[in-house]
């Protein structure tokens, strides 16, 4: 089953190396992460994506609660929060599939936001699945290049996550 | 000056701890970092903000191309690029402050993804000004939580970043 935690940290060097590394040790393998500053500039928020099949996720969460620089852990569940990932798609269109390319990206409500003569790219965010389906669908295009932030979550309601 | 350095890795355990590691060993502190898995599962792609102000960007680069797991590491040009985040932000919002919100969102081409009667949940894309000018926008209603993915990016035109 795949677990995704939000860890709020302090904004220090070396706080993601000891994150990180707790992870590795206990072999876990981290599928994405994101980190990024949160609405204040001395903490930042980290959202992991990992596996918890082979053994429990509850021993990593104990060791991070451990972590000086840790000050909060969620693992958060789906059906209470909204989760998104942002994904940048280069794909090989001509003048003869670059209407299709666009006509698709555009029920998927993505946005092409570069051209050039034989590729647009494309700019898509939504839940994993909506993510998964797109790349399927202009796969026969020939994808050139994806990039993608990993997961983000916040909580539904007005109580912070 | 900030730096934008795009890293393509062998998706494995430890590679994270690894290059974050090297990092904090030279004492830059990571604005933002993005991983996630790229077109090919075998390989993730790290996005990397770091300030270079204090001591060249030259000295991780070259280190992090001794690292056996690295294959590729880019300097990302913020000319020839697009540079994109993923912002969720969690705003106190009441009946008589709703419609004034949502109007300054929709500016911003921001989606509300949740409506409590205390609360919106505004999500938006853009590159780091634009979410910073949001953020500026609606901070005087009261911004209750705001994660961020950090930013990604892709180059313009066909060739691969």
């Amino acid at each position: 089953m795949k677990h995704t935690l939000s860890v709020l940290v302090e904004n220090k060097p070396g706080v993601l190396t000891r994150i990180a590394g707790l992870f590795a040790r206990r072999n876990f393998n981290i599928d994405s992460l994101a980190v990024g500053e949160t609405e204040d500039p001395r903490y930042s928020r980290m959202t992991i994506t990992v596996d918890g099949q082979a053994q429990p996720i509850e021993q990593v969460t104990k060791q991070l609660h451990k972590l000086v620089n840790v000050l909060k852990i969620n693992d958060l569940d789906p059906a209470t929060t909204l989760q998104r990932e942002l994904v940048l798609m280069k794909v090989a269109a001509d003048s003869s599939s670059r209407a299709e390319v666009m006509q698709l990206a555009g029920i998927f409500r993505a946005k092409v936001i570069d051209v050039s003569p034989q590729s647009v790219v494309v700019e898509v965010t939504g839940d994993t699945g909506k993510v998964e389906a797109l790349t399927r669908v202009l796969q026969p295009f020939g994808i050139i290049e994806l990039v993608r932030t990993g997961k983000i979550a916040i909580s539904r309601g007005k109580q912070p996550t």
